[in-house]
């Protein structure tokens, strides 16, 4: 049982900060956040025991959990590595690569882990917490072998009281499959959204008729900018690249119905449905 | 208390036929399938009381509900209507303009009501019937004054007993709004499953990562080809309408990854946050 201060108490966070009390990883949690309602809130949702200033709760922490947007991530890092002895530091961050480019001759380089939970939800701040998050999804974590054993372990049996699924990979591989399997859905259901909202300026009839199926590929659209924005930015490049795939293939339907291309239409559907050996 | 007639026994039918049962639509529900297997299905399923011939069933019917593939609807449609005396005929089908258009002057066609539930999921067949099905949901009642009165209050009736909303428009500008709020999102998700399964070809590791937001965009790619493609190619102007919207919303975010404009980024999620007045 040991100290844990999170800094970033909002959807990340602050849900971390529930799990770490529920399973008892933690006798004593600290918050740092530098928005003052965000403070407030997770002291008055008992997420965290108090907040502390980023120096006291690292002072204070045995291990330092960074849950805030990828951009002050990158800035972070640096300044609490200054700032710890023995102390292990944690991110959750959802791109791997600029990140451990940016401590990669920190002094205290070994301190540090690099993870990345795969959970969210597409709500923001301390009242977006969820009770039970991350239970049975996979956590990444980075160049462990940059890492200090001591700080790994620790990791891994944060990750394992989470009931977690680990797997290691390097930042850059992390990157691009970050990319795939979960940067591409955001930037599509953004881009869905503002087509139906472009369209709905003609007519507001149509939202009556939203149905479940609409609402599934939407609902990431109503994420937070402000920490996806930083995300795209940091995972330019692979982003990019599975955007121009995904905008050859809206090209191929678009092909097959002015073709009336019947045959490659259903093709197409069908290749598509083997996506069922993946998701259930 | 009547006897009802399901034409397609899959997951829009079954589902019908489920809470037709429950709320005690119909006193004695006859199932009719061209798929032997299916028939064999509804029947253990116990969504039917029995299976008929199509003739038989229309015979023996007070109101007759078709729940077929649009391509298979737009022939049977008309052939159901040369059978009928009084018995009124109801589809359950996505699409209505070139159904409405394949039977206006059919002599029939006072005994018709074109209606489109806005429910379905990602999958099909009788096993896929959903107890519990169509509840909250919307309704589109289309064309009504081609109806006789007494057609369309039976319709109204069937479906305030489903507990569904109950709108009216014309064909055409079903199609439209049908194209914007369901339409696309099947493109987009069939077309997001191939650019993943295109890039996995490189590497499997990523289907370890799939998250839930993964999961929620991308569920509608299992969709049945069978059902779908009739759908996209008879609404083929709306579809391409909208999927062209959609590919130049796509490449604004490329764009501006490509620029490196964070403050254009940033604005277009933020427009596509205002999904959030319509989608809670």
């Amino acid at each position: 049982m040991k100290n844990i201060a999170i800094v970033g108490v909002g959807l990340i966070g602050g849900s971390l900060a529930l799990q770490c009390r529920k399973k008892g990883i933690a006798s004593h949690i600290i918050g740092v956040d530098n928005n003052a309602t965000h403070s407030t809130e997770a002291v008055a949702l008992k997420l965290v025991d108090e907040i502390q200033s980023l120096e006291d709760a690292v002072q204070h922490a045995d291990a330092i959990v960074l849950a805030v947007p990828m951009n002050a991530l990158v800035k972070l890092l640096p300044t609490v590595l200054d700032m710890v002895n023995n102390q292990i530091v944690i991110d959750m961050g959802s791109t791997k690569s600029i990140l451990t480019e940016a401590v990669k001759n920190h002094p205290k380089r070994g301190r540090f882990v690099a993870s990345h939970p795969m959970w969210g939800t597409e709500y923001s701040g301390p009242s977006a917490a969820v009770d039970g998050a991350f239970e049975n999804k996979a956590v990444i974590l980075c160049d462990t072998e940059n890492s200090d054993a001591y700080a790994v372990d620790y990791a891994k049996e944060l990750y394992t009281k989470l009931n977690m699924h680990i797997i290691e990979m390097n930042a850059i591989d992390h990157d691009l499959h970050a990319a795939y399997v979960s940067h591409i859905s955001h930037i599509t259901s953004f881009a869905l959204a503002n087509t139906v909202l472009e369209k709905e300026r003609e007519d507001k009839a149509i939202f009556e008729m939203a149905s479940a199926g609409f609402e599934s590929t939407v609902r990431l659209a109503k994420s937070n900018p402000d920490m996806w924005a930083p995300i795209f930015m940091q995972n330019k490049d692979n982003v990019l690249d599975v955007l121009n795939e995904h905008i050859s293939q809206l090209r191929k339907f678009k092909s097959c119905l002015e073709k009336e291309n019947w045959d490659y239409l259903k093709e197409l559907m069908s290749q598509a449905n083997q996506i069922r050996r993946i998701i259930q």
